[in-house]
């Protein structure tokens, strides 16, 4: 803290930026590719859980009655660590390869009611 | 196993009924009573997670744009869990309780991607 507070930060902006990132990714899926989509999905996801702390979840899910549209709860440690999360091998493995699978992608930045719950 | 065959139900549906029931509830609230919905909303899970084994999470998030506008990611160990959970006491006051308050509710079941992930 006093190193920080010796660098010009007060308090607050450090305490901003070590709150979680939270927020929901919502795609459709060109269902033609759905599979191999998914597969890269997965890899990724994998990965991320693996060898970044910072990634606290990547929960995807899709709809029974709608199988391209694909949901993924994204919750991140900090701002800092989802930036070094775009910035992976995997993660642009990810994006680059599933580029002309994905015919719309919306992220929706939330609020979490409770920021510190975890799944069992 | 052997009762449950003998009582007539295949492997296969014994299988079904164990798994995990992963949905998305889309909730808009009425914005004048927002303080008043989260409040029971969390008093619900907070309760929900402490008394009940087969409510894995509900994740509540709202949109940072749209504070009205409630996604809640709901894992439930088994359909049987998801049904217990919804005659419980602090369920039903929940609901009772904010009736006036939610101007719509969708519910979307889901497929998880990977069943067995957990939050860190």
């Amino acid at each position: 803290m006093l190193m920080l507070l010796a660098q010009g930060m007060s308090p607050a902006a450090t305490a901003q930026e070590n709150e979680r990132l939270v927020r929901l990714a919502k795609l459709v899926i060109d269902s033609t590719q759905l599979k191999q989509y998914q597969g890269y999905l997965k890899e990724e996801i994998e990965t991320s859980l693996r060898v970044e702390p910072g990634v606290l979840t990547l929960y995807a899910v899709s709809e029974k009655a709608r199988p391209t549209h694909i949901t993924i709860l994204e919750i991140y440690a900090s701002k800092d660590a989802y930036n070094k999360h775009i910035q992976t091998p995997h993660f642009l493995k990810y994006k680059n390869g599933t580029k002309a699978m994905v015919k719309s992608l919306e992220l929706v930045e939330t609020v979490p009611l409770m920021p510190e719950l975890k799944f069992r």
